[in-house]
């Protein structure tokens, strides 16, 4: 539970279902939350038997998650008491779904703007996209194999992602912040913080650890994503807080690795 | 424009910006308004200088896609004269995120229930997953380098694909069908159609056809996803006039393609 962030509201008790120990898909989530200052449990990081109820929930063999709710392919997913019909418990999956679902929420859409929601949703969406790309460059054949077993694929994979995807993905997001006036170089959408920031925020902090001397150098071809942006969405209250406290897991095996073979070279 | 199904209606003039001559991810916004019976313009395929615009619109180098509209990343993006913020043009990008915002307008979603949207929106997500994974086993190193420049790599992944991803996704959309006792195993969500069926069975129909050995093998392992919700969606009115008519792009070079080579061998 995010005590320091535990205050009188009207929420219900958001769960968390993810894997325990890395930041991974859950990260996303978890930015959510802290940067509205909202409670939620994790619930495979905060409870000793939590991860048997993830595994229960998000990786069985049978035809409903549980609570009457469709299965889920892979966590994460969102577990939430009494906010299903009739007062039962909904239970959704997919990252970006559970993003939209508490984007409105949780005041990380721009409000009573219905076209904003949706160009939220599609940078998400987008940043998302590369977040995959980036977990295949260590993985570019089989994701249940060692990355030692697709080393040389891997070093092709990562190259390509490297100097092409990142970059075309990364020009993106620069102009979009230099298209929306109202954001001030800050936010991607609107005026304010939306969790359009934050996941691009989280897959830029999780290259900048995987590929450091790429992301160093890519730092002059896109200032606005990498110095202005990277480093207000750091200084956001709840965000701040959140990256300074042990709920903030650091990058071990998960989507964002460092090999050095994988980075720049030269 | 899908002349057949043009009918009075309070519609605002949908137009659809993907690339000619292949059916790709814009294949499952056209499958939405053609299972609902709405009209919509394919803009490149419909008009000579079509493409013109939708590279305009959503493959330049600037900070706006047009009218305002922040930039896209990638095509398909929908653009929907008047339906923006105080009668503007409204442009959306990312495929999930515009059969979201179809969703509800064309009577895909299951009507009053918050919850089912959600449901739906994840089981189209997990498919779109699916569908990229595809897409990677003829491109495992780089989308823009020639299949042949990546063979090697490609046989690898696409046995892993087929031998471990598909079947691991098709569980997942069969144990959905089986849950949901509304569906009698038609429907994923609900007692009627939704986007989740139409975008399920599309990828269930390039696999056909990319992979047509491993296909007809996991026919038995998945008799109500393969045979008997598949050939329901077949016959939905709109999609069954649709698939009959000219609208419907062959596949070719596109995310779906036949390599003897990647397909099961035995």
């Amino acid at each position: 539970m995010a005590q320091a962030h535990q205050k009188q509201s009207t929420f219900p008790p958001y769960e968390l279902l993810y894997h325990p120990g890395i930041p991974g898909r859950g990260e996303f989530i978890r930015l959510a939350f802290e940067a509205a200052g909202v409670p939620y449990t994790d619930v495979a990081n905060d409870s000793k038997d939590g991860y048997g109820i993830v595994q229960k929930t998000c990786m069985n063999d049978g035809t409903e998650s549980s609570d009457g709710n469709p299965p889920v392919f892979s966590p994460p997913a969102l577990r939430v008491p009494g906010a299903g019909k009739t007062g039962k418990v909904l239970v959704i999956s997919q990252t970006p779904n559970i993003l939209f679902y508490l984007g409105d929420k949780l005041g990380l859409v721009p409000e009573d703007d219905e076209d904003a929601k949706f160009h939220v949703n599609q940078i998400a969406l987008t940043a998302l996209d590369l977040n995959n790309e980036v977990h295949d460059t260590h993985h570019p054949i089989a994701v249940m194999q060692y990355y030692e077993e697709q080393k040389p694929e891997a070093v092709k994979k990562a190259r390509d992602v490297r100097e092409n995807r990142i970059p075309k993905f990364y020009s993106y997001f620069e102009r979009t912040l230099k298209g929306n006036e109202a954001g001030q170089g800050k936010y991607l959408v609107g005026g304010k913080l939306t969790y359009a920031d934050l996941t691009v925020w989280q897959v830029v902090d999780g290259i900048k650890f995987a590929f450091p001397r790429e992301s160093e150098a890519l730092e002059k071809t896109f200032p606005q994503l990498m110095v202005a942006f990277y480093r207000g969405v750091r200084e956001e209250k709840g965000v701040k807080e959140y990256l300074g406290s042990g709920r903030r897991l650091k990058y071990s095996m998960g989507v964002f690795r460092h090999y050095p073979e994988l980075d720049r070279q030269d």
